[in-house]
Order: C-alpha cells, then sequence, then structure tokens
C-alpha cells in the first residue's frame, strides 16, 4: 500500500465513506454492492472503486462490499483504531462547543484539558474536563501525551500558541484561527476557517442568482 | 467572464487571497507583486496569476496588483458586496458560538433571527438576537428576506428542517449537521462536517505515523 500516492481528494472522501458505512452497518445491512452504495452516496459505482482500489479493493467481484468490514478497514486507514489525546485551547462558545462533542470521543478522540487565558474560567469543568491556566500546558502535554491540540483562540494569539505547542511535542494541530499557522512540515495542521466556508456559500449563491450558472 | 468554467479548487482559494490581502491593506500596503504575495501566502506566483486571470487579470505588468483594488475585486466575486439575511436553527453550543462571531456580520452576513425546539431558550437573546420557536420560522422568513440558513441541529432533524426551509424560499444552507441534505440543485449547500475534519487530520497523523510518507 503506497500511501503517498493517495491524493488529497481521495482523503477527503474516506471520511464520507466512513460515515454512510456505520449507518449501514447500524441499520443492520451486510453487504452493498458498489452501484448501491454510489446510488446512496450520490456519487459513481467507478468512483467508488477506484477510490478503494487505492488501499488495495477491499470488494469482491458478484459479492460487493463486506460493510462491517470495509467499515473497520477505512476506520483503520483513518486511524480511527489508534487512541489520539487531545488539549482544546481557548475555552470560549466554540471551544466549549467542540469540548462538548460526544462523537468525537467515540472516534477515539480524547479532549484531556482545556486551557484558557481568563483566570475566571480556571477550574470550571465541560463534562468533566477541567480548563486550566496556559502556564500548566507544557507539564499536562508531556505528562498525558497529547498528540493534538484544539485551537479555538483568536489569530493575533493562535501563530504564537502554535510555536509553542510543537515546542512542548504536539504532532497536530486542528486549527480554528482565522489565519495560517507557521509550523514546521512535519507538523500536520487541518484547518477549519469558518467564515471562508461561509464566502464560498456566499459565492455559489452570487454566481447562480447572477449568471445563473448553467 | 465565464463564471461556469471557475473550478472548485480556485473558489476555495479565494476567501483566503482575501484575506491575505485584507490583513495588507489593513498594514498600509498599496501595491504588491505576485511574487511578494505568493512568498506571503506560501503559494507560487504563477499559480497566483493563473487564478486572478479567470476572473479577468487585475495586475499589471511591472506594477503588481493594487492591493485596495483586488481586495474589493476579490470581495465583489465572493458576493460580499451584497447583504445577506441569516436565520440559525439550533441554539446549542455551536449555534451560540456561530451567533457570537461578529465578523460574519461584518462581512455582510447577518442573522436576523435564531430558531430552536427547546421552549425553555424561546425569549432568550444571543448578542440582541432573540430565540423563537420554530413555529415562528416560516413567517420570519418570509417577512425578513432571509436567503440563508444555518444548521445546528442533529442530524436526524437536518434533513426534514432542510426540505422545509426550501418549501419556505431559502437559497442557501450552511449545514453543519453531520448529515448530507437532500434538496434540490439550485439549492446552495455549503458542508461543515467538523468530525471529517478531524478524521483527515488523524488520517495524515496517522500516515506520517507508520509510513512517513514523504
Amino acid at each position: 500500500m503506497d500511501e503517498k500516492s493517495i491524493s488529497r481528494a481521495v482523503i477527503k472522501r474516506l471520511p464520507r465513506y466512513f460515515r454512510y458505512l456505520g449507518e449501514l452497518k447500524d441499520d443492520g445491512v451486510e453487504r452493498i454492492s458498489s452501484n448501491d452504495l454510489a446510488a446512496k452516496m450520490k456519487t459513481s459505482a467507478s468512483q467508488i472503486r477506484q477510490d478503494l482500489n487505492q488501499f488495495g479493493g477491499f470488494g469482491q467481484q458478484g459479492y460487493g462490499y463486506n460493510v462491517k468490514y470495509l467499515y473497520e478497514e477505512i476506520g483503520n486507514i483513518l486511524g480511527l483504531n489508534k487512541k489520539h489525546n487531545l488539549i482544546l485551547i481557548g475555552a470560549g462558545n466554540l471551544g466549549q462547543a467542540l469540548a462538548n462533542y460526544v462523537n468525537f470521543e467515540k472516534r477515539g478522540f480524547i479532549i484531556k484539558g482545556i486551557f484558557d487565558k481568563d483566570t475566571a474560567k480556571h477550574g470550571r469543568l465541560i463534562r468533566d474536563i477541567p480548563i486550566s491556566p496556559m502556564e500548566e500546558m507544557e507539564q499536562f502535554v508531556k505528562k498525558n501525551d497529547i498528540d493534538i491540540a484544539i485551537l479555538t483562540i483568536p489569530k493575533t494569539e493562535a501563530v504564537e500558541a502554535a510555536k509553542i505547542l510543537v515546542r512542548y511535542g504536539i504532532k497536530g494541530i486542528w486549527n480554528f484561527a482565522h489565519v495560517d499557522l507557521n509550523v514546521p512540515d512535519d507538523i500536520i495542521v487541518e484547518n477549519v476557517h469558518l467564515s471562508e466556508s461561509l464566502m464560498e456559500l456566499s459565492y455559489k449563491l452570487n454566481s447562480t442568482i447572477t449568471g445563473k450558472g448553467e
């Protein structure tokens, strides 16, 4: 399995396969053809086969896909069979929303600690997770084997925080701050820029209304 | 300007150009070459020229780009020169976080009303915006010329809500529910699937650690 060659587009589609297969599994479906899966996902069977072939296939001629097996295999590819310890930095509204998502935990992403510079928040709990001062972060990261940090702090603070986190040994950053982080190439950054997503929506609305597109 | 031919990849890059140009403008920079802009954005000058040429150019040989002009033009392409009236459905943690973002308003996205099925929340305000019962949504949408709905409700409720919203005349949906909405083709849906973003991070971490990729 040569993971180097897996395109970003395929990687972006994997979680969606995982979601559909999880729902099929929960519905008690044991196997599904690429045609049926394609119809459900509003994509093409050849797209599905092509994507999954990049990881070695998984399908059998005349049988289709074993739902539970494929679900687990894609989960493994996505690294969901491993546990990740996370910290969340910034206990504002968005930080609180993320800390309250129990689904992340089900997938193996465990938020171990929350940090905020606001002293009024220190000692408070979000789902049993205490909010601590920023000064305690370094020791916490090292003691709790933290590999991912979630950044829900203003962009003016995020760049510096990212630098510090890298020094503490963090391997991945889930960045909600509206800024590009300047970190070494081996640090994985996944950005969620909400206002950019809203602008894309705006662009599409705008071009639908003015040009009517097609 | 043939907007049909603008690729999704270019559209996805536009908000980032907009962000960098906005920062340059705020810093008092009047003009910038594609080389300098590329260095700042860690991309290539030819990529920038190629992207912007899709909208007719904007640059001048030997001068580069006029920052304020390009900022405004990209804003126009993104439809940010128009005001959009929004409603938010679901006043949970994430909904509250989004309702509190004043930056959306600065870009012309005005949240006019918030709806939730929880009667205990009705009448409460988030930044002067009242939370109302779902039953009042139809009249509100029509009276306030609402064109975008933000969905921050569970996936089990989102599919039905989207159908209703389309019937009320909504043109765009910013969907945070972890489900694909089933709406007509002329309705613009922009999905923010947070757990899929986290899975991408997990995938990349996983392949860095195991395969060391590249």
